[in-house]
């Protein structure tokens, strides 16, 4: 069975674990702290990043998007399920961008102002960069994610879900990068009803329930985050 | 024909010139300064990112990779040309382990802090974050530069190219950000000859010609810019 290294609060390995369980693809998951720089790691992905899938061949295939179309192009979806990438080439490329906007833009102007300051760096050593959170960064993240809040609202809003009228890989990114957040208690859901539907609706999915679940030593989510009524 | 908004000094838009290069593909090319966050053009793509290729029917492709994509999915390389994307899934896996590598981790670590700082910020309103270069960046992205410039001279061992036997868009990718910091003379070459080999041999591909004609307001490139053999 191939093996996914993850981590629990890592938006980009958590889009991994979404997809697995839309398709119902069976992994072994390995939990891995990429702030230890460990050196077996490092052999797997040189850029020290996750999520990482080792195949039953040993190959090291690195990052969440580059599995994605791995899984696509290996024939690794089962038939029954319906795809989570468009087959229109045009289609594609909007989930794509859509993707792009949450795992960088909105990765650059809230992720890492939250997640990284008050998590990764606490757990980070001095040489690396640990330390307490910059609180700079963290107001800004806080700015930040009002108006990208909008932006779901209004893609939610054009389609059914955020790029297709049936769910894709960008809904599955977004909704990684904001229950991160949401772990933190830090998505005032109250600033937009669209986006807030939307997310209700990703988060009743039965591929979500593990994500609720997930504990951090030292970290303890809002009583909302776990609750599909919030 | 399809339009691309590019801007010369922009890596992710290189990349994309040097894929039309290669495949032998004509658009029509449009300067945009990203930085003026024109209407129109946030309308084609909400990201104000480049580049976007606008096709005949008016859909936007956004951002390199997904131009990429596109290319390859809607059946518009030419069918004499070798592909820039391997066939094979794990293969196909690496071209974009390593795409990433240069278009996230080079451009987090290298370009951000050279060329963001020393262009665009120059072109940029103040009022959006224009200004003078931040000198501990700038110190920054110099010293980072010679550890991926290692890893280059790295890959080019491995293998001809950098992520295969063949040319692929890892290369294109990587020498589109290299080509930039080069512009502004801040590439030490003499710090690894193998990264300098491969260099010299994707500069001297007849794809690489308009890049290294490019002029930019302001900015003189040093004179090996140009030179094939620098």
């Amino acid at each position: 069975m191939p093996t996914i290294y993850h981590y629990p609060l890592c938006p980009f390995s958590r889009s991994v674990r979404l997809m697995a369980g839309e398709y119902g693809i069976a992994f072994d998951w390995v939990e891995e702290k990429a702030w230890d720089r460990r050196e077996e790691f490092l052999h797997l992905n040189p850029a020290g990043t996750l999520p990482v899938l080792v195949t039953d061949a040993g190959a090291a295939i690195c990052g969440n998007t580059t599995i994605f179309e791995y899984i696509e192009e290996a024939g690794l979806v089962p038939g029954i399920s319906s795809s989570l990438m468009p087959a229109d080439p045009v289609a594609r490329a909007d989930t794509r961008r859509v993707i792009a906007w949450f795992d960088r833009k909105f990765d650059d102007e809230v992720t890492r102002n939250l997640l990284t300051e008050k998590v990764d760096r606490r757990f980070t050593s001095h040489e690396h960069g640990g330390g307490p959170p910059n609180g700079a960064a963290v107001r800004a993240g806080l700015a930040n994610i009002r108006y990208h809040l909008r932006y779901i609202g209004f893609l939610a809003a054009r389609a059914n879900w955020l790029s297709s009228d049936a769910i894709t890989y960008a809904d599955l990114c977004a909704a990684a990068h904001l229950s991160c957040i949401d772990f933190l208690g830090d998505v005032p859901w109250a600033e937009d009803e669209g986006a807030k539907a939307w997310y209700a609706r990703i988060k009743s999915r039965p591929s979500f329930r593990p994500l609720l679940s997930d504990q951090v030593r030292g970290i303890t989510p809002p009583g909302h985050y776990a609750d599909l009524d919030f």
